[in-house]
Parts: C-alpha cells; structure tokens; sequence
C-alpha cells in the first residue's frame, strides 16, 4: 500500500516534516492486527515464536545504530519493566568488534530503519555464526538485515526520507511495546494489566495527532532558545532514552551541541557547565521519580540554568522557563509520547538557524560504510 | 600507613596534581599481596569468595557514579575479555530507581571512591534487601558502603581530597583487572595468559611514572586546545570507557563541554558538528581494531576537526595534529594507561583557563545527597 506519493513532499516544506506528521497513521499500521484484546495481549506474526519459544527467553538484547539504539533503549526498560526479563541495549558497531559472549537463551533484536546499516548487519552476522537467536526490527522488506535474520517484526512506518528518523522512531518503540506485551503475558503480567496497555496502545495515534498540533506552540519555544550553542538533555530512567533521543535528533539536524544526561550522573560533573547560556531539557514524566525529577529542575535553575521541560505531569507554576506538553497514557507508554515535541523542537531550532533540515552536512540516510 | 602528609600539598599547586602524582604508588599499594605469580593469578581475599564461588557467578554487573561508573565499564570489559562472563556497568542512580530484576547468579560490584555515595549506596540496599550478591569497591576504610557490603576489595588509593578523581579512578581499574584474572583463571583463562597479565600488571606503576614524565608536551597540546568551547571525545570497545572519562574529566574541572562518542556512532550524528572549532580526543589502542580507528580519524579529519590522538600506536606520520603518547602493555590493560594522559590534558586545559582545579564550581567530591 506504499504509493508514489511517499516520495512527494506534497504540502509539506520537506520529508522530514511529512514524516513527523506521517506518525499517527504510521502507529495505526504498526498495531493493526497485532493487539488481540480478547486474551490482552499482543501477537507479532513475524517473529514465528510459539509461546514455548517466548517462555525459553531468559535475557534480551537490543542492538542498533544511532536512533535504532535509543529505541532498543526504549524496548529493554519496557521488557525489563513487563516481562521481567532482563534487558539492555548496545550499540551494533561496539557488539561486532568486542568479541561478544552469545547466549544462546537470549533473544537478540536487531534493529535498522534502512535493514542496511552495515554494523548492524555485521552484528547480526556474528550473532548467526555464533548460534544466537536474532530477529530483526526493520522497516525495509526484503532488506538485508530483514533476510539475513529470517525473522523479525515489520516496522510498517511506510519510506522514511529525510536524515533524521521520526516515524520510523516511533514505530521501532510502538513494536517493541507489543513484544514488551506479549513476553510479559506468557509470564506473570496480568489480563488486566494486560487489558490497561492493549487499550493505552490503541490511543496513541490519536494522542500522536494531538501532540503534533501543538507545533504553534513548539516553534515558539524553539526561536527562543535556537540562539544557544550548546544544550542538556536530562531523563532518568523512563525518560533516559527520550533525553538520548531528543538530543540526537537536535544535533543532527541543527548542529547545537547536545548531550543527553541521566539525571542523577548531573551531580558528578555536567553541573559544572550549567550556566544561563547552558540550556537543559528535562524529561519529566508523571510517574513514581516526578518528585526527583523536580529536584533535578531545581538544581539546575539554582545554578542558572534555563529549562525546557517535556511533560505529562502538573507542574508547580514558574518551575520551568518552558514547558512541551504531552497528553497522559500508562506511564510505560510515556517514552513514545514524550518524545514526539523533541522531534517538534530541534526541527523547528534548525529551521530557525536556516539548516538543511532532510540533508544535514556530513550524515547519510543509510549508513552502509564502516 | 597514611599520615598527615596525604592531606598537604607539599610541593604541589593543588591536590589533582599531587593526586595525578601519586599514582604509580597508589597502584603499587593496589597491586601488593594480591598478585600469585606461581599460580599467575591474582587473589583478593577482601571478597571472601572460594574458587567454587567465583565458579557460581554467571553474570557481573559494575555499578557506579560518574568516574567510578566508567571504571566500572573499563571492568565489564575486563571481565568479559578475560572470563568471558557477560559483565555490564551501569549508573548506580538509574539501577536503584527502575526496579532492577536481581538475579541471584549475578555478582554486584558497587564502587565509590568515598564509599558514601548515596546513590551507590541505595542501590546496595536494593540488592540486599532483593537477595543479591554485592561486594564493595571502596576506597575509604569504614565506609557506609563498605560496611553495607561486608566484603569487597579495598582501592588502596591513599587519601583523595580533589574533586577529580584521578588516583581512585585507576585503582578502580587496577583492582578490577585483578577481579577479571581470578575470575578468569577459575574458567579457561591459560597460565600463560595469566602469567602475562601479572607480569603486565607489575609494570603498570613504572609505566605510569613515565606518562606523567610527559607533562610538558601534554601542557603545551593543551594549551593549544584550551580555546576550544566543545570537544568530542571518540573511542570504541576498550578505548570507550577512557573516551568517557576522558570527557568527564575535562568536562568537570575545566567546563568545556566535552562528549565522549562512540567511534561507529560518529556518522549517526554528531559528524554534523565537526568542523574546525570542534576538536576531538580520538583513544587509539594498538590492538585489532588500529585500522577501524585511523578510519574515524580520517573521517573527523575530512570534516576539518582538529584531532587529538592518546594512543601507543605508531601512527603515520600527520594524520593527527596532536599526540599524547603511552607505553604499550598487554593490550587488555590499555584503557589503564591511555586514561593517563588524559587526566593531564583536562588539567592542563583548566590551568591555562584560570579555573579553581580542586573545587570546580557547583560539584562537590562525596554525592551524598539526591
């Protein structure tokens, strides 16, 4: 069902805003038929795993490039948090080289927006010669990563063209929420636990929708601080990836030098450039840590600096010089949806600073080289 | 055996300096009694762990802050490389906050200089309360987290007053060389691989004697440098984690906004931010990967970044601008040595800055609050 008119940037300036408004319809294809609300669960046909082959899964490891890492990110605190299994994330390039333990009672996912990123298919390369178990998370059929795992789960995010990934973002998470999902109800998570995330899920397009219509809103904020030269990104836990993500996507395309900060680690160095002319991003979730989160707002504006928050949580007034709002869901769901206005944020910084938002200088789409 | 005259400067300007001085002595004191050249081994009794304990253990996970975290990593590498057990390192403050399964095949090491951390400190009662098995690697005697633990390895790093940890950091590293090689040697760990990395281990103090010989040159490169308002620093497998500390280490005493980077990661991203403003510290061990290595230093240099080289490499001649050389080793070793340098240049940036070395603005050297 993937016309010509995904190669057209039609009424929009370029790809990359198509695409950021491509995300509601691209989540609905990614869920259709993989939420089954009788048995409150998820089913990812493409995995071809019964649910024996779910209960032999002892560990999981997510493995990408770049954005496809920090969704990997996004996936283990979700399998970790639903199924119980431990879970981690390593970038494919540092995978290959280091001579890896494979274990063969770990499921290991591979994943690539293109299904061509060279390291990421050298890893899955190794994973095969040493016997481990691989499924791929691609959103190109038939591509190389897609054929060499055999297996897999289809993104459905439709020709991601510009640079910077977002739909392909989104739905690499939206999957993984699924297989969170499914490992965790051939486990010990509950129907109606269940039930709470089948529904959350189905929400999301529409709440995707109305995130993106506060773009108004967005690029204000983004004017005003598309002056600085450098920025933090701030999460902790559920938030970390977001923080990773959000700063990723604002340096590729706008060139600002951002850095993603697990909160706590602030305290141990990153608080000596905190200044008036050091903006942060927190990511601050309504979640059991919105206490701590507030006090990492706190000492950051001790110290003069400026702060952006991105939230689904009431604020106390005048906390944060600005505030990107998100609708609330199931707080293990906040990641997709806090993420989104930072996709918002560094398009609208680089379009304030005149950048070539779907082309940034020195970045491919797909990185087949080493 | 620690007098008064750990706690004044003598003939140093600041603690760092006299800290940074001390090392070859302090790894002297890490590495007495624990090393077995009959059975090329190492012992640390402080552990309480029988051979058939350490058979037991199936997983390691390092947790840490800031320095301690990246020493922890430098262990986790370690560990794998030499015992070929999965061994992981994480922030302390991210694993005591996400409800962490604790497997009970797994060994804690919690590492603080202090041994007051509080967020180390939270995670080990975390995992005593969830049955895990967690040792200490602690530098000061009597510690909260030593006692919490009740057994580990003491650092053996003599008192450490600057906010920078230097000597600590590397009596980390050292201690957790010796944890992998006794780990390895009750597996498939050879004699003669063992015998090779005492022998290597043993020259450590000297070797780092004749790094810190090299003042004057790692003066003027970072003089030279100290303009600069960002730098990356880039390393991959072993060179990672001395890539990060490396950072951290500029990034807290000098309050340039230093990145560390994983080299394959470059071309996911930040490449977009190099050019001639944006210098990057590039670590180059001589191992198996010197030509991937020389690749991302062709690339930064493509881009006009100026690149600094740590490394123990012979290089060709002008592919770097600048260069901080180290002895070579048994390569399992090198993050060891190659962080040397590079605790020089952070202070040598910060000299030529005017900053305060021992208190950098807004941190303090114990985190023992939220």
């Amino acid at each position: 069902d993937l016309a010509d008119e995904d190669y057209q940037l039609g009424e929009f300036p370029d790809f990359m805003r198509k695409e950021m408004a491509e995300q509601p319809e691209a989540v609905r294809r990614a869920l259709r038929g993989r939420l089954d609300t009788r048995f409150a669960t998820a089913r990812l046909g493409g995995l071809r795993l019964d649910p024996r082959d779910l209960r032999a899964v002892r560990r999981v490891k997510f493995l990408g490039c770049g954005t496809a890492y920090y969704a990997g990110q996004v996936g283990a605190n979700l399998v970790e948090e639903l199924a119980r299994i431990p879970a981690d994330a390593e970038p494919a390039s540092e995978f290959r080289y280091r001579n890896p333990v494979v274990d063969p009672d770990t499921l290991y996912v591979a994943i690539s927006q293109s299904g061509e990123t060279l390291d990421t298919l050298a890893a899955v390369q190794e994973l095969k010669r040493k016997g481990g178990n691989v499924i791929g998370a691609v959103n190109v059929v038939g591509s190389a990563v897609a054929r060499e795992c055999g297996s897999g789960v289809f993104l459905h995010a439709g020709p991601e063209v510009s640079v910077a990934s977002t739909k392909a973002y989104t739905n690499m998470a939206v999957s993984f929420a699924m297989l969170a999902l499914w490992l965790g109800r051939v486990r010990d998570l509950s129907a109606h636990h269940g039930t709470r995330l089948v529904t959350a899920m189905q929400q999301l397009p529409e709440q995707i929708a109305s995130i993106l219509e506060t773009d108004y809103e967005v690029a204000a904020i983004a004017r005003k601080y598309a002056h600085a030269k450098h920025m933090f990104f701030i999460g902790r836990v559920r938030g970390w990836p977001v923080a990773r993500e959000g700063a990723q996507k604002l340096k590729e395309i706008s060139y600002v030098h951002a850095e993603a900060y697990q909160a706590a680690e602030l305290k141990h160095g990153p608080l000596a450039l905190i200044d008036a002319e050091m903006p942060s991003v927190v990511v601050v979730p309504q979640d059991e840590l919105l206490a701590k989160n507030i006090g990492t707002i706190e000492q950051i504006k001790a110290r003069g600096g400026p702060v952006i928050v991105v939230t689904n949580a009431d604020l106390p007034d005048g906390l944060a010089d600005a505030v990107l709002r998100v609708p609330r869901n199931e707080p293990e769901l906040d990641p997709i949806l806090l993420t989104i206005p930072l996709q918002m944020l560094a398009y609208h910084v680089a379009s304030a600073l005149g950048r070539d938002i779907d082309k940034p200088r020195n970045l491919a789409k797909s990185v087949t080289v080493e």
